[in-house]
């Protein structure tokens, strides 16, 4: 099948593969928020990668039990920017539902782990107190690629029941100083995040943290606000992680897998210059 | 490391290798909501693994920016319920902090694919229009084997990026439907069910989807809103999947790789009886 428009990004990364390294351009899945409108009102931002943005709105609304049936949409549509490209906004109209956004008034906050809710454009994403990593911080690629074998062997959890998500920190010598699994990746992130604060360790700045799943957007900006210098992941990261860390100095670390793994940001953290 | 407490759970499952089909128990990553209440308000609910309770909590506030050191911190407990157990609750209370959750009076629905923000028990999670599917729905187990290579064949950002989850939906001759891709798990079923309500295709009582992560509650949930009778994965469900799927009639198969699966419940569908 052909990709959508706008769901892939080119950007130029660092390879080290068994001691060599050499740059390379690497294609990364778009994510970008897209805000849900119904009846003018906002309900929702979620992190998505662009195409088939109305079946995504209109799937959303069923799923979540807003509507039950196609005829209660009676108008979907992709807002447009002033020059008439696409925007990052879906407005819908419903009928014969009694749903009323107007009454969503409640007294929940919306965090950024899950899919930045209410949150209406990429500078409103962003959370405060994120920190600039230590520029110091140095790890030897040989001991970056050990990472995973080691985190793969403390997972309790994951060892017996095959699904949980892990994030793992470990110091520049490669000793682990904590793991935690949960089903949900941010969760895992969040209480690396709880134990780093209630242990008096903030900021994490002599640290690499590994992460079992995708390098997104979130798990980067968590990975900024523990001051965490090297983000790792096993998988691929997303185009707004990639930008988020450029921005702010963290390196990414991405497809860290046997002796190999890609660099996004920030590489002389952990490549010889 | 040691599992914590309740975060596994055993239950009776069904494997199919190569044509023979057993009986046997099964370890399951444990999924229950834990509400995060700040200044005895409600903050957020997360789906989440039980254990490290007070750091995922401790370790939310600080990643979504609402605290930024230990001593912003007052007091931390997990609620207990009657009878002294711990509950699903964690309460917090904050100090020279200029967060008020009083003030967060926002005009947004909190989806159940973002943690189940705002839901505070089991039962509140559940969505509205959740349907019964199909019981006469069968699917050849030879078939059904066949699936993850088809769709990953198919999955065209993913074969560039290596960064996608995708959903695709099948008919029972293993015919290829739809499949969406997104970074978000959540996204890219929304899409096929947005697919399906568009096109005039729900209920989906003829076809098995199949979703390149994990089998979690709430892409359960979705499956029954979309009239699904089998929802398959390569990788492992959750408790709390497999309890929605059991009450509600759902056929959950896990682990699908190579010449092997696991069926988590009503087996019927897609096993000789």
């Amino acid at each position: 099948m052909k990709a959508p428009e706008r769901s892939i990004e080119l950007t130029q990364v660092t390879e080290w593969e068994d001691g060599s390294v050499r740059s390379l351009q690497d294609f990364l899945a778009a994510e970008e928020p897209l805000e849900i409108r119904v009846g003018g009102l906002p309900l929702t931002v979620t992190m998505r990668t662009p195409g088939h943005d109305l079946e995504l709105a209109a799937g959303f609304l069923l799923t979540e039990g807003i509507i039950l049936s196609q005829d209660q949409v009676s108008s979907l549509r992709a807002a447009t920017t002033e020059n008439g490209t696409k925007s990052n906004r879906v407005e819908i109209e419903l009928q014969g539902t009694d749903f009323d956004p107007a009454q969503l008034q409640r007294n929940f906050f919306a965090p950024s782990s899950c899919g930045v809710c209410g949150k209406a454009s990429i500078n409103a994403v962003r959370v405060r107190g994120l920190r600039q990593p230590d520029r110091e911080f140095r790890l030897d690629p040989e001991i970056l690629c050990r990472l995973p074998e080691a985190l793969r062997s403390e997972q309790a959890v994951f060892s017996r029941t095959g699904g949980l998500h892990a994030a793992a920190l470990f110091d520049a010598t490669g000793k682990l100083i904590a793991l935690r699994e949960d089903i949900g990746r941010h969760n895992a992130v969040d209480k690396i995040a709880g134990w780093a604060l209630l242990n008096g360790q903030l900021p994490l700045s002599r640290h690499v943290m590994l992460v079992s799943g995708r390098g997104g957007f979130e798990i980067a900006q968590k990975a900024l606000a523990m001051g965490v210098p090297i983000l790792a992941s096993i998988s691929a990261p997303s185009s707004l992680a990639v930008k988020l860390a450029r921005e702010l100095g963290l390196t990414l670390v991405g497809f860290l897998r046997g002796r190999r793994f890609i660099v996004y940001s920030c590489e002389f953290r952990c490549l010889p210059t």
